[in-house]
């Protein structure tokens, strides 16, 4: 398969570039970094990278951003940032993919835990990824040509809490979160949410 | 108790008036009926609204409105309106009320059944009701003065499906659905996402 991956020189991303590589032709794409340019936050960069990109069985996400901060913090415009970034940035790359992807192709998109068990400081970060989870059940019942669409829910990534300076061993591994978005990517499953 | 219902003339948050205002001290709101007038989607007359309304404890939001449509005719601009009405308009009527609801008050939000059992065209509405519950659900985590949040999630109203010209009786009556509110207002509860 031919399979793009937005976000595939992020802690995730790179993880999955490098178990899909292996086996599929793989194209990444960033803001600043991977073979190709795109910002999900800009419907133009998604509709570029979608004429450049070519021919694709899969579109993997695994960028946008969330803002965490306590309730009584948070300002309209931090959720506006989520609500632009991580939510409206992967349903605008499913929307203009809607035509781009090969008959039979997928779209896998990235949620969190955080959806469904909230922290202090998440009601940010779980409006949005509750979105992505819905956004998911809900496309898969209208996607055309046997399009499928299913959302990774990863939990705290081993690496990411190591870069925090907390302890990497209460997370996940990214090389086994990895295997969450090859199932969506290689199996037959649609309007899932896999928790890795 | 001094409520405060923010669609207060619509079909629920009439049946939730009816219900309230037999045991509670009830002021309305809405853009262009009730005791008092707000638009969820501007902050300011949200904050307006506070100003005017006195003594609170407790705040209902029956109002906010999702895009309906088909996912592959669903714009961005689409999405833009659920998220700024349904979802950032109820978010931001806690955020405001935060200093404005008495000790131990409650806010109860709107979600509804198609956050978790999405229906071909409801993409939109159903990014904008899952939103609503894991806010909800956050929230409760942070809320202080022993605050409480809950969301109501309604399922299709018989009055809603009449107007539509639809079978009524495939619905649960407005007057049955106003129960779940009165649960959250006049309950323990908080975090919850109440099913009438």
């Amino acid at each position: 398969m031919r399979v793009l991956i937005v976000g595939g020189t992020g802690t995730i991303g790179a993880a999955v570039t490098a178990l899909l590589s292996s086996r599929h032709e793989v194209i990444t794409a960033g803001r600043t970094r991977g073979d190709l340019r795109v910002d999900i936050e800009s419907e133009d960069t998604i509709a570029a990278l979608y004429e450049r990109a070519g021919h694709l069985d899969a579109v993997v996400c695994a960028a946008g951003q969330g803002p965490f901060g306590p309730l009584a913090e948070l300002t309209a415009t931090d959720y506006r940032f989520g609500l632009d970034s991580k939510l409206m940035g992967q349903v605008n790359l499913v929307r203009l993919g809607l035509d781009r992807v090969a008959d039979g192709g997928s779209f896998t998109l990235t949620s969190g835990v955080l959806a469904h068990r909230p922290t202090p400081g998440s009601a940010g970060v779980s409006i949005v990824n509750a979105g992505i989870e819905a956004f998911t059940r809900a496309a898969a019942l209208e996607l055309p040509r046997g399009l499928r669409i299913n959302a990774v829910s990863p939990p705290w990534v081993s690496e990411t809490l190591v870069a925090m300076g907390r302890d990497g061993s209460a997370g996940l591994p990214a090389a086994e979160v990895a295997k969450a978005y090859a199932a969506s990517v290689e199996g037959r499953g649609t309007g899932e949410v896999i928790e890795p």
